[in-house]
């Protein structure tokens, strides 16, 4: 008998190509230790919960009344749920039509898309239409809608930064599309050179390939870095020139740990452009309920909005989300929560302030001991991180142990994760993950790990770190940049 | 300026292909006269909350405490909530690796997956693995994401019945593979033919295609029919000889309306077979949570298992799942709950048997108001809805309303539903969205409105009806099948 449909010979190749490394082979070594009773500290995706990080009260009192909706007539419940979280549920039960159960408009739910929209001009300084707003399940369902609206075949390109997060190529790999990178500056602290974007599409151009779109993640992942101003504004020209329309994935805004560059979204900087670029410049934007000091991965959560492109497009992108129906709708609810905080005299609001304060500064906090601990040790640079979640460290790697990891066939950074891995049960994601300049390696780690915690785990990296490169270092000194 | 990347004329060809009627013309249509101040009855859609289907208690006051964890401290807690319910959810939270809050495995927490197997074995007598049983936001994405891995391109064929539900055509166009129509015998109770299965077979290798999946919906939508072992069977011999891959949609396995043909999943028949077909047959069934008497769409919680799948297959589809990071982890509860409900004993038991027995019970007398309703009317013929949520009536239309259709560039049962929709204020979904043979005409509504409003809206309905036929119909007299 021939092959069957779905053996692994006979899938979409697509699919096969397509590389994923957050989950990759580093996750699954280490799942498959931690089964075996080692104790593993999961840094490699940004997931605050999982570490420990404990939800805000306020809305998850909100959403459990919303989940509940026949406790806001029981005599009791004023004893356990304060009266703004209990206003507040009614006012997003009014919202929906038939609550958490019933499917949303396949757009998400209109009340929540018109407070996202009072959430962005109120950033921004200017307007926003809710019907240009889409709710999704997390920010990555969004970015995988637009992708495949826009990529048709495989002379269609995508700029991309590297280092880059692997929603990307992934999605891109996936959907059949080229990934055309563009290569940030580890030494200008991840910044973008616009002479080295033109080349990298030039080089595209040349190979046949149609830049289409071009993404930019700020604060960035997995480089943690924040756009200035000028920056975006040479990005927006840069696009509006080539003609791309950009997508600017603005997850981690809330998360910033120094005070020099404040997130600034790539909407206000158009905007702030004036006519002609500001009515032109095809955008879309991305938000989600994951990151910031919600950190609620698991609710998947997240909003698009587009900017300049046509209403017969968004109706095809509309017709596109119809397929699977509605986003989650308890995920629409805390977008709607996310973008809509207790306010000042609100019953909630000294807690919600005391605990979201206490999130961020306490990330503040780790960015920064997990920089210095990084610093410190041998063979290791490593960019503070402004912004985001994540530290990714370049990993100087000497000549033998790249020949190591070699002879087993293992990419190097691959290779020096894994013995990380199994030295410490600290799960990092090898910097080949996400690109890197040849020759060049990193790992990614998120700053997740609570703060109590921190100094004993950077002593644990310190100390696997320092023997490895005393192993393969050969004695005659190494300085490879 | 050329034109831009996101704008009609640039999107993905596929993206414009793909039709998705039960959120099409009609539904854009009854929203804007619902904003108008009209009211509308909205029967496109299975969404019985949205039609006044109250929650199961039980599940929800387990979701709100897994929401609010703090609450399980909180001495008052046993004031409002059961205390089985409270069990439940500590044993939930307890599977969870960080709460709701925290993205899960790709593939749903293991122990979901774990119930999930255990529910299985229950209703099929034959073991079933957790490893093979994937959690997903829903069954629609499941459904996509198993598609997504079996079309390569346009040569691939995917056989769907007709009338289908829209989900399969629009995945198919969307993904760029082709949809092989095998159409269900409407005089036969909308039963199978197995030579019709071959030709249709047949025809399309003539046209270059390569046939590699069988969609087999059961209970129907939209035609509502369950269908029998000695037909499941000859399915599966079908699909075993042509080396198809059976794809079983079984969302509405608890939604069965009558007594003679109990729901009975494929994978049961397949094992009932024995080796060697029960060893070699690929089969991917689904189920999910909005539908049965849980009705939780707005959840978004769903599950395919995957029967004879390599492991490395199996590893292709948990590398695709990763991308996004995980389903939404309030969904994965909510189908741990639902396979695994109350039991007697339980505090909450009884309440639980008398709400969803309730519900049934209700849809059971709906589905024969309905399919009477519409029986009573004027060139109206319908099959009893024996499963599903669904009527699909064939309407009869006359000549000169077919005329005057084309007239305004309608195709006739859209102009049908639009007159129905403007006229009485039910919103349908015309039978050309599903699929069916030429020049035959019908409509699809739900059995979802309140049994109260149920006579009145059968009123109404034939009201309309009998004046449209008296209208159009010459008095000659009409008789054409």
């Amino acid at each position: 008998m021939s092959s069957k449909p779905l053996d692994y010979e006979n899938l979409n190749e697509n699919v096969k190509k397509t590389q994923y490394a957050v989950r990759g082979e580093l996750y699954l070594r280490a799942s498959e230790l931690q089964k075996e009773g080692k104790k593993i500290i999961f840094t490699n995706v940004g997931n605050p919960h999982a570490l420990g990080q404990k939800p805000l009260t306020f809305p998850r009192q909100v959403i459990a009344l919303c989940q509940a909706p026949f406790l806001l007539d029981d005599p009791n419940v004023g004893l356990i749920f304060p009266a703004d979280a209990i206003a507040k549920a009614k006012q997003f039960l009014a919202m929906t039509s038939g609550g958490l159960g019933a499917y949303s408009d396949s757009r998400g739910i209109p009340g929540v898309r018109k407070l996202v929209a009072e959430f962005i001009e109120g950033r921004d300084g200017y307007p926003s239409d809710p019907e240009l707003i889409f709710l999704t399940d997390g920010a990555s369902k969004g970015v995988m809608q637009i992708l495949n609206s826009v990529i048709r075949d495989p002379s269609d390109g995508i700029l991309v930064p590297v280092p880059q997060y692997p929603l990307y190529s992934a999605s891109i790999q996936l959907l059949g599309g080229s990934l055309v990178p563009y290569y940030l500056e580890e030494t200008a602290n991840w910044g973008l050179d616009i002479n080295d974007l033109r080349q990298s599409v030039e080089q595209a151009r040349y190979k046949g390939i149609t830049v289409r779109a071009m993404v930019i993640i700020n604060p960035g992942n997995p480089t943690g870095q924040c756009l200035s101003v000028a920056n975006i504004k040479q990005i927006i020209q840069f696009c509006h020139q080539e003609n791309l329309v950009l997508l600017g994935d603005e997850v981690y805004q809330q998360n910033i740990y120094q005070d020099e560059r404040p997130f600034i979204s790539a909407r206000k900087v158009l905007f702030d452009m004036g006519p002609p670029i500001s009515k032109e410049l095809q955008l879309v934007s991305f938000h989600t309920v994951s990151k910031g000091y919600w950190g609620e991965c698991g609710q998947r959560g997240g909003y698009f909005e587009m900017t300049n492109i046509s209403p017969r497009a968004v109706e095809e992108i509309y017709k596109i989300a119809s397929i699977s129906l509605s986003p989650n709708v308890p995920g629409q609810i805390f977008m709607g929560l996310m973008v809509n905080p207790p306010k000042p005299g609100d019953i909630s609001y000294d807690q919600f302030v005391r605990e979201s304060k206490g999130i961020l500064e306490s990330l503040r906090k780790r960015a920064r001991i997990m920089t210095d601990g990084f610093n410190s040790c041998r063979n290791v640079v490593c960019n503070f991180t402004e912004g985001a979640m994540y530290s990714f460290p370049q990993i100087r790697l000497p000549p033998r142990a790249i020949e190591a990891a070699k002879k087993l066939g293992k990419v190097p950074d691959v290779f020096y994760c894994l013995r990380l891995l199994e030295a410490t049960g600290i799960s990092t994601v090898p910097g080949s993950g996400f690109g890197q300049k040849e020759g060049v390696f990193h790992l990614r780690t998120t700053i997740l790990p609570a703060e109590e915690d921190m100094p004993a785990i950077m002593d644990s990296f310190k100390k696997f770190n320092d023997e490895f490169m005393e192993q393969y270092e050969d004695h005659r000194g190494y300085s490879r940049m």
